[in-house]
């Protein structure tokens, strides 16, 4: 392996202020009104690829668009696939940030923006490690398919159909991707397992408009009464979701990894501090990491209803709305959640209410084997540039193209985060670590070398 | 009694106009920002009573200032205090007003505005009623004591403590309330009973901020789903609200109230279709005339929490909040309910939230004696205002002030309401039938006559 550091060391400023070009571009992607800086910020990421020489392409979907880019075949040695996303969460609740989240701002070693480690930051440190390598080398050791979607915060909808339309040009053998977390500051991890994501909106209507609650209440079905019972129907006071079958599918933890959880140096006074809560609560019968990373849930993601404004107004509300979603673990089936799903709900509904649930992405968990030849050189190319061996383990969020690659390509994921678990993703002041942006850039870099020791019949 | 109509008929056009312009005012006491237009409005009625030459004064209190405007007493005759109000309520949702809430439009004959009817619309006909007698007779022939609030909207916290230190200023026979309505179009009523109510604020807190609902779902209290199951816990399927001693201090309705309830020509089927509801609701035993006027109820008017913006966001919210309210019935206690729902409150709260209750205002509920010559003198009055014998009804919605006047005065309140049911008090596109705007006056003008026949010793 060429000597990469001094490349990495004399450019470290600039890959910093490039991200923080990308940084400013306000790429979200639930919101229409940023449709324009979306595509600005897919446009950035291809400029980036094309003056690596890379073959760009600037896939259009119907969404937004896909940046693919493809090095040079290298015979003999695997095809890696890199995923990553340039779309990010909407910013608000706005008031919080410390810092405005699209002027991204160094404080106490972080950098923090809106999307910092979601995915800008980390996505980035791999074309930076191509860089190094085309630039110190004068090529990759393995051939690289970069595949930098722009909708990974609204479900990923139209990346499905593209890489199904697309299996020969993103045929490889594995896949690269950093969107998640390391265990802890210092201790870097492989997360070899997932949780999917069933999210809907259910928007409750009763009586034709607003409604002045002396004069109606108690005649009329009022839609925020029905959506708090209704909702509260969907999970008991011991933690479990109450919908027929939810957990049919769900593989009970072997005994072997609730004890490789306990091993890990998780200290729950210390997480309770951090959140700033008194207690910690869940489904019965699990530990916090447990409950985290391989048990499905129920969360409530917005509500919506009636007065919000100051003081007091004594109104019945037409509507009532509210945003939620389940995680899923491992062998269950958003399909199959949201039939059940809907056939409670409709039960639930009382009568003078109508229901519409509106589904808006699912994705089913995924766990990968950990006994591979891929799994081993991600461990050595860690080390390499975090300085330490990394743990395993298994991860709360989605990212539901993991289980798009497995089935549609037939290749496992090394799932590679470099992030801190206290990175505010999806929350004000999200940021993420410059030394752990400039390690993720040399394991990175150490990773192709490492991949490319694999050899290919 | 002089003859009043030629004078009504003469300047009806210009009472309008006149209504129109009080209507203009943005008297919202719900919202800070509107503080300048509240105070504009009680100047606006001042000059009213001002130019009728009575005895004018804008009391201040620690919120907004109340109008009283006293006429010359009348020996041997009854002293009759007019309350009403001047404020309104908030008027969002905006965009569901077909013409701008705060530029009053006429459309079928009806005057669209906030506040066309509650109370601006039906306070005023007392004052044009008083300018009548004034204009034509020179004087009236009654004493009249206008009692005219900025707060009635935000719970009238000021008024009580207003009536307790002004008793002889305001003493009176009886009290004269138009904020309310007939039983339907064409046929006027004399409301004998209210109902109570006590509002309140639900604040939870969860952790300090909005979280990543992957990587802490499941494993962190969620204050969105804890609110919807701490207020569904509230009231159960049968519509019984579920707080200790709730219902012990609730009069059953007797047969004989059931049974004149049952009698009045109330349609249920046209009733659903006004409001667009395919089922009514509500207690379990009882019908929709007896749920909505002498049943207490729950029913939450607002709910905040998280994302509710377009489309999905996987956050684990921070915060969630409920704005709900309970209607009383005679002789149950918002003092009493206040507690016993904070304590049911704490007990529901689960651990990892924090709960505050905020306690906005509370009244109870009120039923006034039929048997007596002020309720005959109003029947003959509104018959010559309306053409039509009034019934008796109750009504769902809370006066607060009438339980005080009777505490503080010792008087009962005539409840003479000339709105209608569907006016859309509290929601968009309120409104006043410019027809009972008149008969309203007349029979205000009748009013003061009939009193004044009442003998005083």
């Amino acid at each position: 392996m060429p000597d990469l550091d001094a490349y990495l060391e004399q450019h470290s400023g600039r890959f910093e202020s490039e991200l923080c070009d990308l940084l400013r571009i306000a790429s979200i992607s639930a919101d229409s009104a940023h449709r324009g800086d979306v595509r600005r910020a897919a446009q950035w990421v291809a400029d980036q690829f094309r003056a690596l020489k890379l073959d760009v392409e600037l896939a259009e979907t119907a969404g937004n668009p896909i940046v693919l880019a493809t090095s040079a075949p290298v015979p003999g040695a695997p095809t890696v696939l890199v995923y990553g996303h340039y779309d990010v969460q909407p910013p608000d609740p706005l008031d919080q940030w410390t810092s405005p989240p699209f002027e991204p701002t160094v404080r106490g070693g972080n950098l923090y923006a809106r999307g910092a480690t979601d995915d800008k930051g980390q996505m980035f440190t791999h074309i930076k490690a191509a860089e190094a390598w085309i630039r110190t080398a004068g090529r990759l050791p393995v051939q690289l398919k970069f595949v930098i979607e722009g909708e990974e915060e609204v479900g990923s909808q139209n990346l499905e159909p593209f890489i199904a339309a697309n299996t020969e040009r993103l045929a490889c053998d594995c896949v690269v991707i950093s969107d998640n977390s390391q265990f802890a500051a210092g201790l870097p991890a492989i997360t070899y397992g997932l949780r999917g994501i069933a999210y809907y909106e259910l928007r409750l209507a009763g009586p034709k408009q607003d409604l002045h609650s002396g004069t109606f209440g108690g005649g009329v079905a009022n839609p925020a009464n029905a959506l708090c019972a209704m909702l509260s129907a969907l999970v008991n006071e011991r933690g479990q979701v109450q919908i027929p079958g939810f957990y049919d599918d769900v593989e009970p933890l072997t005994a072997r990894e609730r004890e490789a959880f306990g091993r890990l140096p998780f200290d729950e006074a210390e997480f309770m501090r951090k959140l700033e809560v008194a207690a910690l609560a869940g489904e019965e019968g699990f530990t916090t990491l447990e409950r985290r990373w391989a048990r499905p849930t129920f969360d409530i993601s917005g509500l919506t209803s009636g007065y919000q404004g100051e003081g007091a107004k004594t109104v019945l509300p037409a509507r009532a709305t509210a945003k939620f979603s389940f995680r899923l673990v491992p062998r269950q089936d958003p399909k199959k959640i949201s039939a059940a799903l809907e056939q409670r709900l409709r039960a639930l509904c009382p009568p003078g209410i109508t229901l519409e649930l509106i589904d808006f992405h699912g994705a089913p968990g995924i766990v990968v084997p950990l006994d591979s030849p891929y799994v081993a050189a991600a461990q050595r190319a860690i080390e390499a540039g975090f300085g330490r061996v990394p743990v395993f383990m298994r991860e709360g969020g989605s990212i539901p193209v993991v289980a798009a690659f497995h089935d549609l390509l037939g290749v496992d994921t090394l799932l590679l985060g470099w992030g801190l678990d206290d990175d505010n993703t999806h929350s004000p002041n999200e940021k993420f670590c410059l030394a752990d942006f400039h390690r993720g850039i040399k394991a990175s870099a150490h990773l192709w070398h490492e991949l490319s020791q694999i050899k290919k019949s």
